[in-house]
């Protein structure tokens, strides 16, 4: 293999690439990246046995052939080369070496055989459909907050993707959530996902995936069957392995009768909340809403430092209420909240509470209370 | 006690005198910060027992008192204040408790008696002199990456200032080493400095010191015994204790007769270092530099990763030589030239070198060579 490719394309691929790659590996092969030569483009490819990413970059190649290197290595030097340099990168199959030429510098790199390189199995993926960069974003960035990281209860570990049926028509469903507190957001159905299987999307996953959206403004096509799930960018494929387990029945979880609405200011809610709970312990962050008409009065206390109260003005015509709940999970709810509007909906101190986005309809938060 | 201050005022004090509260503490008055209202200003004191820090904060105290409130509590709430209030203190001597109020939040902290709060006992502090923020700061930036964070090297974990007499006339020194690398960077003797004891000043106090001089502008007035040190700024006044040891003979380190001269452009030696240095390994991060005339060839190389050259231009007439350093403490000491060119003086493979800035010739750098 040799070829000539410029710095900014081969750094921008390899970032991704070596980002799936994990930092201590057993088996040596899995800290390598292929790489491809073909005439016009170099392939870059990267895995750790559940996640795969091949990316393809516009290069030069005067000798196709393919090779592995480590990933880390490999991707630290061209991050350190100057930038709008060009690299000659030449792999010589005697010697097992991979050279990099770029101005002055020049590297040798030991490679492993490609033939060692693991191919996560190809696999029938049935269901397919087109999802926009925007739609894709609101799926997962409104939900992963509430992935659970017990490994122990390993099918909470991801999102839960899946077709659902409401009243207003067909919806893609993302669900997370911890026990303590669930997302669940949703976009109109796409083409193509009628009758797909609900799956479980790994955190690793949802975060590769994620920072890919960002440099992407077109179409994402979402691949799955049930074992596996694949999202096609423009210059990347991302395939990942799906958690072999069963998301709980969220549904059963998310009230439906709660008559006590509060609707309050997003952004002075959530500074208050932040404020008051400077004063919570690190261990309990619990904070108190204490709900009377058009008022909600904010409180915590700890035993060493002290006590805080804040009241602010909201919409609540319900008879008297006070509730506590962890502030950091309620801080990240707000966090998601598109509008200048959350909409609260209780039914006592011990029952899940519901809050709603005043913009976006299609999603929704449950948040357990704390006793207080 | 009882007084309104502005926010940001009392916010930018906090922020300093809270730094110097450490996280964790087995004393309870060490947590907090003492507080004192007087006619016009607030003054806020905290210590660890080896630095101490006042700060003063002008405010409109009604009634002047004195207590002591959990620091980090105490900031982290005014930090979430919104911008412009203004808090109102209030400390009911009877109760024990301060109230803080702004806008519609209101705070209660416990407070430990101010009685209890430990004084930093005065002594006298004979030597008296002002440096510039600007010199004060060249003092401690080119010097203080070289502190040895070795514990059982107490003496080496902190700054050594002190007088000193050069063919140029009397200059104030400041002297860091580890043992693999050392710093010396000096100024003008300020008027009063004569005849001051050499002082070891230790790394916490530097630091806190360091960003106080972000925020001067003025002059640093410097008062010091031989167990103390004192940093007045225009509000705030920073007291330590020395660092009690013998600080080495360090000039006997720093080879006068080093024959073998190489002057590099820094910029591009440091980048060449950078890069050659992606290859070798996180634990010895050894880099070669093969000195020809005109030339200096960079290599490095791992038995994992593979190998790496770089050859730059350099002025170099002397006999060819090869030596080896670690790479982090070579950008460590490259990272401190002030001008464009920095220059070394090599004896050996074996024997320190030196490293000498362009520009500023006050300031001299000794790394030791690695074998490679």
């Amino acid at each position: 293999m040799k070829l000539t490719i410029e710095r900014a394309q081969l750094l921008k691929s390899l970032a991704h690439v070596q980002s799936v790659v994990e930092r201590r590996n057993t088996i040596p092969i899995l800290s390598n990246v292929k790489l491809e030569g073909r005439p016009g483009s170099l392939s870059l490819n990267a895995t750790d046995m559940d996640l795969d990413i091949i990316e393809t970059a516009p290069a030069d190649v005067s000798r196709p052939g393919a090779t592995t290197a480590p990933a880390h290595t490999f991707y630290e030097i061209v991050r350190k080369l100057p930038d709008g340099s060009q690299v000659e990168i030449e792999h010589d199959a005697d010697t097992g070496l991979m050279t990099l030429r770029s101005g002055r510098s020049k590297f040798t790199l030991s490679c492993l055989p490609v033939e060692d390189f693991p191919v996560l199995s190809g696999g029938e993926l049935p269901f397919t459909f087109c999802l926009t960069a925007a739609e894709l974003k609101a799926l997962v960035d409104r939900t992963r907050f509430a992935i659970s990281t017990e490994e122990t209860r390993y099918y909470l570990n991801g999102i839960y993707l899946h077709a659902a049926t409401t009243p207003g028509g067909e919806v893609l469903r993302a669900v997370a959530t911890d026990g303590h507190r669930l997302a669940r957001v949703e976009v109109t159905l796409p083409e193509g996902a009628a009758g797909m299987p609900g799956v479980i999307i790994p955190r690793k996953t949802v975060q590769e995936m994620r920072k890919l959206i960002d440099e992407t403004e077109g179409e994402v096509t979402v691949s799955l069957s049930e074992t596996k799930l694949r999202f096609a960018f423009a210059d990347a494929v991302l395939t990942s392995k799906l958690i072999d387990g069963t998301f709980p029945d969220y549904e059963r979880v998310i009230p439906a009768d709660n008559d006590k609405q509060l609707d309050v200011d997003v952004k002075s809610f959530a500074q208050a909340v932040d404020r008051v709970s400077a004063i919570s312990t690190e261990k309990s962050r619990a904070i108190k809403l204490s709900l009377e008409k058009g008022t909600v009065t904010l409180s915590a206390s700890s035993p060493e430092n002290g006590s805080a109260t804040e009241e602010i003005e909201a919409q609540y015509e319900s008879t008297p209420l006070e509730i506590g709940f962890n502030s950091r999970y309620l801080l990240d709810i707000l966090g998601q909240v598109e509008g200048d509007k959350a909409c609260f909906s209780m039914a006592d101190a011990a029952s899940p509470t519901v809050v709603r986005d005043g913009v976006n309809a299609g999603a929704i938060y449950v948040l357990m209370p704390m006793r207080v």
